[in-house]
């Protein structure tokens, strides 16, 4: 098929909505584990993707997936063992006193749900989130993020902090009392919130700042932020989505490296490696508040399809040890990337965890200024050249971020730091 | 498995939220076609689960879903042929002048985005529903479903009109004016609207008010209701979840019967046969409006998965002529349903179109005082004693809803017919 007659098809039948990565846009036609392949039957290592967090079309979770929709697929109004057993295997892994499962479709969905769970068992309408967040697309969670529409149109609910990032943010990694100050300013924020007549419902914390990033936070930080908004009458929702699920090397979730306990944690992408499945968990006490006003019901949330789904991706993660891998080839490919950051003086920072990694690209070391997009764009394509997708974050777009599915291999992290290193060299140029 | 193990299990990993259907909750196990089959093997008719339009586990919708999870699932940010192809084919069907899709994963996400820009594309914020209405779960579609909370709580830039219900509501069928009557009504909460200072963004109708029957409007009613909304600055939204897809037996789409021409359809459930696959359809002029300012992105909408079970389900209406079957079997069941309400005086109405019917149960024709729902709950028992799955729905939870699979047939409906029967003349006892 003619690239560029679909491009134009594509236009017509969908709009201007449907963006591309790339200015020649990657046509994908097949997937194995980490690999891809294109139209023309080139392969790519694919250093993006954590939706199919088990690797691109694992056959056990296609085989789950195939047997359960050949035999029933219906709604969880009707007896169905599947979204227990899945229920129960993430109660057995959920933080601290969540054991409460509600399932949805979407990461949006199940940050919507959280808010309203919020607001309605606080009675407080106010919520707290970062700068550049990136929490949705309904009308709830899209104002939840602030990198989604201009300033001018926050509601007075909201309060907007400061992300704490060590590198780009106003206090460093070398300076001690950073998480203090951060902690400072969010306060400061939470005062004004107050002022506007708004008491926080909760805190929503990408537990990784991916739409920042990704971050890593000092300690003393997080939990300080989730006791002052308890203060204050809020609860803590961690939204889990793009941290949590082995992500980090060194937990299921990211709140346990924290010993933050959430009061809501949310999750979404890969707990279906691709197939749309998310989480809404709480506490008993929460859900039971909650359930005497109101009965969600979601209509294909955790259906017996999406549940054997759901299953079969917790199963391959712990018999394939993928929790451990994005430890130990997580440590690997950071380690090239340090190394890379040392020969590049356009790589300002390194941060991230396991198989989660941003470079902050700067035109300037010295005032860490900024990537612009375009360049962000050419440097992007240029490693695609090399056959390796990454994308970009950052509140700028200036972050090369690499988030691969995690069986990621060394052979993989080898693959990717060569590509950066070709196509730094060349965009130096 | 043991029911009652299985209930508590439930209620602990999942908690009160999931409520199911029937004091002796079904547990299923097995779907094929119009039939269902629990764990102890025994086979019910299915007269509700419109979720699984072509029926359940349709051989062509498994096949299509298996080959293209086990080849590549991604996302809509590479170019791919299926989400084109199935926009395409949407387009061909679309009512008026849609010509431009957006895929989500839910009606609630549809319509959320719907009413996002509707009231980005108007500058107003007023939106139009019925009473007893229901378009969804997210934050924003919660506040549209007037039957999910109460009346107190409804914000103040919604306007809440009377469904046009010619057999319960203040007009009736016998009155040649009801429709002009029905208008006259909803004008007076539009002017109500603007003198609480909003003007409307849209009127979001269920083409089939589902929640509330389903019914069947006067025709000079919808055309007149969209004249006044457009009149006031606002657009239409037909949310032809429940009635589209060739539900109605008469057309693809409930708005083409009535000559409606929208300016956003959503749809979702019939889409993906059990897969979480929706669509939100508008015209080319406001979706390049809409995009000048947001780009909307849904990390599982239209991906390469979704794309190919909603061509293939398209495929199989048309293959197998379901839309004509709707019709056909449709008019087979409402012959019955009438010859059964003739001999139960507890029927006070039959009220649908195609393979959607629902019989408004009432405890004296005379007053039309409708049964209570513990009545109601008795009543679906007694049929589904006799293996036949039926639903309720009505602004009391009075109407019997029959609502099967479209490939239902002229012996299914016999089977139903007859179980009804039997149920009413067991309740009358």
């Amino acid at each position: 098929m003619n690239e560029q007659n679909l491009l134009a098809r594509r236009k017509a039948a969908l709009g201007p909505t449907y963006q591309n990565f790339y200015d020649e846009p990657l046509h994908l036609v097949r997937g194995a584990g980490t690999s891809l392949w294109d139209v023309n039957d080139r392969q790519y290592v694919d250093c993006y993707n954590n939706v199919v967090s088990v690797g691109h079309c694992h056959p056990r979770v296609v085989e789950a997936l195939c047997k359960q929709a050949a035999r029933l697929n219906t709604h969880t109004r009707y007896l169905h063992a599947g979204i227990i057993e899945l229920g129960e295997m993430l109660v057995e892994r959920l933080p601290g006193d969540i054991d409460t499962c509600i399932f949805t479709c979407t990461g949006s969905e199940a940050n919507d749900l959280a808010t309203q769970i919020a607001r309605h068992v606080t009675s407080n309408q106010g919520m707290v989130v970062t700068e550049a967040s990136y929490h949705g697309v309904s009308e709830l969670t899209r104002h939840l993020s602030t990198d989604s529409y201009p300033p001018r149109d926050r509601p007075d609910w909201l309060a907007v902090i400061e992300p704490p990032n060590l590198y780009r943010g106003p206090y460093h990694r070398d300076d001690p009392e950073a998480g203090k100050k951060y902690l400072a300013l969010a306060c400061q924020e939470l005062d004004k919130l107050e002022q506007r007549g708004h008491k926080p419902a909760a805190v929503m914390i990408d537990m990784v700042w991916d739409s920042n990033g990704p971050l890593v936070a000092p300690d003393d930080y997080v939990l300080g932020l989730c006791t002052e908004v308890r203060k204050r009458g809020g609860i803590v929702i961690a939204d889990e989505v793009q941290s949590g699920y082995c992500r980090s090397g060194l937990d299921w979730w990211t709140s346990n490296i924290y010993r933050l306990k959430p009061d809501i944690l949310t999750c979404g992408k890969p707990m279906g490696a691709g197939h749309p499945l998310a989480l809404m968990a709480t506490t008993r006490e929460i859900a039971d508040d909650y359930s005497q006003t109101y009965h969600y019901f979601n209509t294909f949330g955790g259906n017996p399809v999406s549940a054997a789904v759901g299953k079969a991706v917790i199963e391959v993660i712990e018999d394939e040890g993928l929790l451990q891998n994005a430890a130990s080839t997580g440590a690997y490919l950071e380690s090239g990337l340090r190394e890379l950051a040392e020969n590049h003086a356009c790589i300002g920072d390194v941060q991230g965890r396991g198989l989660f990694w941003g470079l902050d690209m700067v035109t300037d070391p010295a005032t860490r200024k900024p990537m612009s997009e375009a360049q962000m764009r050419h440097l992007g394509s240029l490693i695609v050249e090399q056959g390796v997708i990454t994308g970009t974050s950052g509140r700028y777009g200036q972050v090369l971020k690499l988030r691969p599915p995690l069986p990621f291999s060394r052979s993989d992290a080898d693959v990717t730091l060569n590509a950066i290193d070709v196509a730094l060299s060349r965009l130096a140029r």
